[in-house]
């Protein structure tokens, strides 16, 4: 059954930061109507309006919580505006966020997805603010959720929400041309090649700017200190890692930086 | 009844930052003495000993929480010294902060107000440091209050704590002078004046520094990327904001920084 | 009894940081295994693989939890390299590390220690990656003692763990030569020499640098802003600060540098 007592998970990925009373009042808000609501923080380190990074942290941690988790998404450039705000029941998961294509991921692996636009304002707070949406909206509605309501009474069902795009590699028999789509606090650069690409056995080379790579490294620690390598990431995809070392910082990768993996002949 | 079952909810401001285990070991205080409190942080990025700002982000933050909620500020220049340790009954709600004016916004808003100085050394750990009453004094003080010890219990009445100073703005017929009192994590600077002390229809200017705004906008994206803007925060103060940007920086905007609502005649 | 229901407090101390997913997907693994655990983040702040910092975290958190805790630290160079990963039951309490000495202060203390070798992929996640074992092993592993699985079902028993090096001070009679280990988030700097080596009525001086101090002081308020000064840090080791001020930023100390206590003749 939708929202049983099961709900009571609530995640928070934002781009609030961590010097202000930001997330603390969201939490406060939802505490009021659900005290016992379990809150996580994925992160509020998202840089301000990034959208992708947003998308990534939440594709990285929907699969490793419970079935029922309400996971919220405060990256939101438009707030203020007629940009509507959603509410997904995806897979086994709940997700809440502005429909600016932050949950693509989520619209891309969850065929059987039920929207609604979250427009029904007994689910807000009395009184809304023009630029603090996470305490007005998002969090009495995830709240809201938490305790049980469906998701029908927050809004109608839409389809026409921004889906977003996905940015896959170009695959060809003998090379897979993609980018670096994520970089995290250790300057690991992790790319949009996933490991389900290609055959590790096939592997001729991995080139990114004037680096090369010729295998697969198992582990950063096989490595000596501060010399490149690339591995596999906990995400399953190919990132470029420097040992005990920032990657992005040492060998200047950007977000968007082209990476390129050649194959052998398979005879 | 003050101190029954609900009070169960301990927030913390602190400027302990997030590198070291200080925000930790309050925690494992807390939970020794009551493992079933709920302690939410609102913040613990608060500059090294900015009172001001702290008092700032609990005012934002009490509103949003539960009745009973006991918020802990420990931003305490004077650790060791003999300032005293207060705990305030206010409005529905308990605080406990140094005796510095930290809670300045809280004496102003809550006329029927009960503070006793916390000198009851029965509820302080039974070593306490020189450095870290957060640890030795706040958190067992706190946990004990959670589980509905009455005020009374730590200490004597008192009325002579520091008050402290909020700065208001001036006011004439046509002019509101006012500061920028915070500046939050996104550039947004924060004036002291509140949309209660003017009436919008009659706005003609908004003057800080050699920017001048000639109406308040309804939203961050209604403006074009890195265009400055004046709106009403959601605290409901006049804010000065940058689409997408950081106004602080972009504006050179600090706090204590000028600024002026110039109205029309009211005819 | 080890595990019972009073092990339902689980802390976290990592190098993880607080941009990324890293500690929210942790957290669901956890969650996932025992809904009702108690998750407490003690620092994701400890800069990249240093294990002098994450020991001297754990050390000063450890008292102030209550018995049954299970302290969690990943900060783990060698992850996915041969490395172990260990479980201890030491004292009242449980850690779960890699075999890389980050619980030297741990060892040190308890010497009643029970330390196993956690090899039993039954308590793992399905498939483990090569570079984030936090989630694979340390979260799953942590979930299941705090159901009150016993140590020795996660692996066998150990002795040859890694103790690691304590950096103790020089004693003689009239001197003791110790070093900074630890520089917190206010700068203050932390030295190996506890208070329990020297006997503060002998004090004559104490050196570092160029810097002289003849006593110690009681606060940092007692010291005019910005004006240098010795201490008993909370954790009663003798610390180096600056009033409202950053002593290793102002004083250019750095971890490691030599700080000595010269003692009067004792009549």
């Amino acid at each position: 059954m939708v929202g049983d007592k099961k709900s009571r998970i609530i995640t928070l990925t934002t781009d609030f930061g961590s010097r202000d009373a930001f997330v603390g009042v969201v939490k406060g808000v939802i505490l009021n109507i659900n005290p016992n609501a379990t809150i996580v923080d994925i992160t509020h380190g998202i840089p301000q309006g990034d959208l992708d990074a947003a998308s990534f942290a939440l594709d990285q941690t929907v699969p490793f919580f419970p079935a029922e988790t309400i996971h919220v998404v405060v990256v939101d450039p438009g707030v203020g505006t007629a940009r509507r705000i959603i509410l997904a029941h995806a897979g086994d998961n709940f997700f809440l966020a502005p429909d600016n294509s932050v949950l693509k991921y989520v619209f891309d692996k969850s065929p059987n997805l039920a929207v609604v636009s979250a427009t029904n304002t007994d689910y807000f707070l009395p009184h809304s603010s023009q630029t603090f949406h996470g305490r007005d909206i998002f969090a009495p509605v995830a709240a809201h959720l938490s305790l049980g309501v469906p998701i029908e009474a927050f809004g109608s069902r839409i389809t026409d929400y921004l889906k977003g795009d996905i940015a896959l590699p170009n695959k060809s028999d003998k090379k897979i041309s993609g980018e670096i789509v994520y970089i995290d606090h250790f300057g690991n650069c992790i790319s949009n090649i996933s490991k389900k690409d290609f055959d590790p056995a096939l592997l001729s080379e991995i080139n990114i700017k004037h680096f090369q790579f010729e295998k697969l490294s198992q582990s950063y620690a096989e490595h000596q200190v501060a010399e490149p390598l690339a591995i596999i990431s906990s995400h399953d995809h190919l990132e470029i890692a420097v040992r005990d070392g920032n990657a992005a910082k040492f060998l200047n990768i950007k977000k968007g930086e082209a990476i390129e993996v050649v194959l052998k002949e398979s005879f």
